[in-house]
């Protein structure tokens, strides 16, 4: 087999084999081929595209170039959520007590966030003391009595993808659905749930900005997935405006907390109703998704969830004070609220925009080596379609250096867009793909 | 601008600005663009295509990137014949001193064979004596006074086209139109001459296997050469049968004698005169095409042309004898006729495979150090359409060693197929781009 043919073939349209594929996955991640035949092959599938069975098998095989974990320690059935990266999305802090008191683990291993999306580990450390560098055996132990632990991705899943995305990142082959979706599958085919449950966000925010490549991403996703034997759904979500009003490390676990004691932002808990009804039905705890949605709503009122998440802080060493008083966070210092600067409405907000707003004050990571800071960042409190009038507030900054909140303020306001008349709230939930 | 812009626009389909365009070529020549960048776009090219706008100034930048010779020593219009590649191809060896004697310059800078295609410069040194490393200065005034000098390619031609070649050559992005266009052409132009005229070859020993591709390619090459200001035609001509009768250097110089002696095989002189009157007529020195055919024939009927050849031949050191007198060529000493193996007619003849025959038997190179035995090769006795009776010979076989005539045999069998019905003998001109 020759890695030329396998490029031409696919230059032509053809479909590749299950044996091509592998000579290429494996090819590639052991240094056989060079990165110019990769990203010849990568050009070709980005403009000729793959069909579900060859995805699959490319997903398949990018997985299995590290580790495939094994969950089988854990009781029950294992769900892992994942969604596409956001801004404001703090749903796993809500969602993994909500399920873990209806009896599904969540043993999630979680990225750091990059660029203007934030990542649950550095939500989390925004709690003092809380540790994400756990062992095995804690890790375990804490999801089999707790039933939930976060930990930081130490496992060396699917390098493959690690080393194709580098490559597609600079050969302008990274908004092909096919690689896409092999990139996102692999990584939880790998991390070895039974039942994955995607939240595909489309909008301003999202990297699928419309609704309909999101589902068409979503498809390939779900389809991959019940291929590899993993029962899967997505959720096709709204990412215009920011998911919920907080945007920034302290503040969205603040927001989460009050959403787990039931005063959680509306359209927010649409998202997490939508998510978690999937996971309680794809593991199979309720007969429909209507009653696992009945189901969750009674964790938050019962106030259940809410100690489940106070359990989970302690268990990972954070100070779970903070869960019932959420005036024990420390914010940032210099507190500027932004006005508007005349009457009309919110047309739209970019939420990418407000994550690098959120990025300036240092709630985010330009680089992997920058050092975040917990307190900062920015509560939305006017969103799509909602009335303003001159010199009411849009949104409140937290910040700790002055220098910085008049660029963020700058930003955040080129984020925004106002119109004279009325305009509707976009929808949270687009489409279910199953 | 950033090179990963140039590759997204050109993955989109989209067009590439002539600054686009030398920002790629000039950083990849200049090794700021890396390889893997480089195969991405030339892949999106090999897919997407590129318009003869853009052709032209990928051509142009290519020619740029090394020598741009000056023909203005030579006196007269300089024409440019040339051939895409194919089997058996001698038509250089006779045109050249055809139009040198209608006063049309000939300076040839040309190359080596490889593969299954033979180069003029081998031919030419089967010629006992001849020399094709010529200084500038003896180059020149052979031109102006014989009208005719061949020389070894030593300019710097398209540097460009030599990296993005060897890229292409492991990306399986060879066969594009654009690219291949803009490589043939972009050698051309760096050539210098006014005038050229293209032989597009297609068929079964060409790189263009159906006569549309080969019309697709010619249309291009015509554009880009006439967009650069150059005068350029294009013959597409049959390259399924080899070319004329002898395959192998000696052999094939021996049959350019003969064809000047008026003594050509009717099939390749068909070749000749058109490709020739293309050259006379672009060159300014007839009113009309078919004029410059009566020309032509006026060459070698009148023996002219022949002499021409003889004091090319002496000026560059070779044994001018053997044009009088091709006996006194060396020719292999184990001289092997292939007989028919049952009645039939000759349905078919591979030329590439001929090719391979000819280069087992050492007429020809697999590597570049491979050294050439100048007296063997075939001459092919029966082609497609004739009728063969079982033991009458189809091919004589001209070889040194004897082990190789075996191996050579059963290729050449390989090359042939036949049928029991009549087959019609292939057209050899299938048309004219302009």
């Amino acid at each position: 087999m020759r890695m030329y043919d396998i490029i031409d073939k696919k230059r032509l349209g053809g479909k590749l084999t299950k044996e091509e594929i592998a000579f290429f996955v494996d090819g590639y991640t052991g240094g056989s081929i060079p990165d110019y035949q990769a990203s010849a092959l990568l050009m070709a599938i980005a403009i000729n595209g793959m069909d579900v069975e060859e995805t699959t098998e490319l997903t398949l095989l990018m997985a299995k170039s590290g580790d495939m974990l094994d969950l089988s320690e854990i009781k029950g059935v294992n769900v892992d959520k994942h969604s596409s990266g956001g801004v404001g999305d703090k749903t796993t802090l809500i969602i993994a007590p909500m399920v873990a008191t209806l009896g599904i683990p969540v043993a999630k291993m979680s990225g750091r966030g990059l660029g203007h999306t934030g990542g649950t580990i550095d939500k989390l450390e925004a709690i003092p003391g809380f540790n994400t560098a756990l062992s095995k055996e804690t890790f375990f132990n804490n999801v089999n009595t707790i039933g939930v632990a976060v930990a930081g991705q130490t496992a060396n899943l699917a390098p493959a993808d690690k080393k194709l995305y580098a490559l597609r990142d600079v050969t302008a082959t990274v908004s092909s659905i096919p690689l896409i979706a092999a990139s996102i599958m692999s990584k939880k085919l790998a991390a070895g749930a039974d039942v994955i449950v995607l939240d595909v966000k489309a909008g301003s925010g999202a990297f699928m900005k419309t609704v309909d490549s999101a589902r068409e991403l979503a498809r390939r996703m779900v389809d991959i997935g019940n291929n590899a034997g993993r029962k899967t759904f997505a959720v096709i979500t709204d990412m215009n405006d920011p998911l919920g009003t907080a945007v920034g490390n302290a503040l969205e676990v603040i927001e989460a907390v009050e959403a787990l004691k039931g005063k959680g932002d509306e359209k927010l808990m649409e998202v997490v109703y939508t998510l978690a009804s999937y996971m309680v039905f794809g593991a199979g705890k309720a007969a429909s998704v209507e009653d696992a949605r009945k189901m969750l709503e009674e964790t938050i009122t019962s106030g259940k969830a809410l100690e489940r998440f106070a359990q989970f802080v302690k268990a990972q060493g954070g100070d779970d004070a903070v869960v019932y008083d959420t005036s024990l966070f420390k914010l940032g210092s210099i507190v500027t609220d932004v006005p508007a600067l005349e009457d009309g409405f919110v047309s739209g907000i970019r939420a990418d925009e407000v994550g690098i707003a959120s990025l300036i004050l240092g709630a985010g990571r330009e680089k992997k080596e920058d050092v975040i800071d917990p307190g900062v960042g920015i509560i939305v409190k006017k969103k799509t379609g909602d009335a303003v009038k001159k010199g009411e507030t849009i949104a409140t900054l937290y910040a700790n250096d002055p220098a910085k909140v008049k660029a963020a303020t700058e930003r955040l306001y080129g984020a925004y867009t106002f119109s004279k008349s009325h305009v509707d709230a976009p929808k949270m939930i687009y489409d279910i793909v199953e």
